[in-house]
């Protein structure tokens, strides 16, 4: 497989050349394991224009060495990462003004900068990294869409041992089970199985509510593969769905599919989310979508770009996004569905094939 | 059950009071839900001598009704809690010198206060409301007891089902069905099932690696209920073990009921270490003892006091900890036993009550 480190390292200090910093300081994790590899969840990395250095704690000093190979400097520290840093800084050559990432740097660690390392001149600095992740490489288009092959097969399995009478739980249980067999990595975040009304929650988890006949059942889950996300929202009805809830979602499965139809490389986020956001509201449902169209994927589960009304960017070509159209009725249920797209030259190509027909589990 | 919080919030005004605050801008996550009971991802507290204003944004609007009530005074913002907040200071009464959490504030919000926030002085504070959280309650000991029942159930449902052959995935999947059955509400950290040599590394994750006859196995996983953990590490041999083995186990088991009878309130945090420390080293494994021997639990899996080297705080009473020597030997294996105790009055209790003989899975 081809190393694509050190292109993203050249296209980084190109970024840094233009915004006149002599190095960066990254310390938000995804970006550190963009740069070097390094999966770990205690770093700090310093990008110098002729230096790349690594710190990390004992309890990595294996796994950094299998990740990292020797693409960066990789120095364990036996305390704390900064006293490291205080004593590799001076070695890296002629620098003076460094950038970190505001994002990613509590105010607690700031402080640290200006108490000791006051010899050099701190600049914050946003979405340095964040913007070179948007564009994904093969590999990483590659490792998405086998997180969604995992987390369909474990949709796949886990459908047809749904029964009215468990609880959401009991339903996550078997549906992480199965996300384990088929290999995920992690869960990049909480399932979310909701049933009944508390599918109009849109931040619901799983809770002890027993699941009864003729539920609308929301599962929003993720699956990672070598490192990369995959993100996918499925609702289904527990027995025979009512004439509201197939009315209801008929209109999300047609807002999902007008927008994939019509999502491609230059729209911008505001116009992708309006894909779906003005069919809704056309039939009557506009105030019942209360969130974004969706998000980038990648590393994290919620990275750039972002599709939403006040998303002025223009998407970039290689970018993945979710496409989550809902409508969510307070004591009722509501319904998403969300796939993963990968933003191709010439249009979406959905990596989460799985139906959007409206499942009845009888 | 009794309400804690208004004790909480006293026993705060009280400390902001003692440090010449006039109010504290809370921004930890767990720290706003041990004051408001809202368990929510996004929010903003500010507590004033005369005001509790919580700031959250509309996908919490039924959830935050339901676990705040009227203790606090809930808005809920459109767009940015930030602007909410500037909106809201001006009317929570005389207020000049604001704390704000420096561990939980990026920089970029940081600079917020600066540019927005102009009109109020910002001090950095630490500590304020984690030192509360020390000592726990009643109710939060039963919660911290019931997660540990949890995990315990999983855990005796997990061991029967466990063969060589299986990948350590495959192992975790079985071990995360079990804990959602028996009522986990999350996994407050990725499961770690590590085998064979991998059971080496202080932080390893599962793998696809397969299980073999002979290996050791660690398993270090979580379990919650009503917002609070248990963390528990048993390591088991699949198969026979060996005399090695049997000997490294016996190490670390007598470590870990040496610590436990010994560890009180008022012990510091590094005498405590020591008990299971000092026995380890008498032993000759010191140097394959490479972490701390425990953190204290609740709202969050790692949480103060800690008990290490470098600790010298005395451990409170009421406080529940985690103690969990290990002995790791590269490219050979590993074993950690780790249990929760609660440091009452006249000793630790143990909350994790399932054995600590070496279990053979033959």
């Amino acid at each position: 497989m081809a190393d694509r480190r050190p292109a993203r390292l050249a296209a980084l200090r190109e970024q840094l050349t233009a915004q006149h910093l002599d190095a960066l300081l990254v310390t938000g994790l995804a970006n550190i394991r963009y740069l070097t590899g390094f999966s770990g969840s205690s770093g700090l990395l310093l990008v110098a224009p002729r230096e790349l250095v690594l710190l990390t704690d004992f309890r990595y000093e294996t796994q950094v060495v299998d990740e990292v190979g020797d693409f960066a400097r990789v120095s364990i520290q036996p305390q704390s990462l900064w006293t490291g840093l205080w004593q590799l800084l001076p070695q890296a050559g002629t620098i003076q003004m460094i950038g970190f990432e505001s994002a990613y740097l509590v105010h607690r660690d700031f402080q640290r900068l200006l108490e000791q390392g006051g010899r050099w001149q701190w600049r914050p600095s946003a979405d340095l990294v964040e913007t070179l992740r948007e564009r994904k490489d093969p590999e990483e288009v590659d490792a998405i869409a086998d997180a969604a092959t995992v987390a369909i097969a474990a949709l796949e399995r886990t459908l047809p041992q749904i029964r009215a009478g468990q609880t959401e739980l009991a339903v996550a249980g078997i549906l992480e089970h199965a996300l384990r067999d088929a290999g995920s990595e992690s869960f990049p975040f909480p399932s979310i199985v909701a049933s009944g009304p508390r599918a109009a929650l849109p931040h619901a988890r799983s809770s002890d509510r027993v699941v009864a006949d003729g539920d609308l059942l929301l599962m929003d889950f993720g699956a990672s593969v070598r490192g990369y996300c995959a993100d996918i929202t499925r609702t289904v009805v527990v027995g025979r769905a009512s004439l509201r809830q197939r009315e209801l979602y008929d209109v999300v499965r047609v807002a999902n599919a007008t927008a994939v139809a019509g999502v491609r490389p230059g729209t911008s986020g505001r116009d992708a989310d309006a894909l779906a956001r003005d069919y809704i509201d056309r039939c009557g449902f506009g105030d019942l979508f209360g969130h974004s169209l969706g998000h980038g994927l990648g590393l994290e589960v919620h990275e750039a770009p972002r599709l939403a009304r006040t998303a002025e960017a223009l998407l970039p070509e290689g970018a993945v996004v979710t496409i989550e159209p809902g409508i969510y009725l307070p004591d009722w249920g509501g319904i998403r569905i969300e796939d993963d797209v990968h933003l191709a030259v010439d249009g979406a190509r959905v990596l989460t094939d799985f139906s959007r027909d409206l499942l009845e589990l009888t």
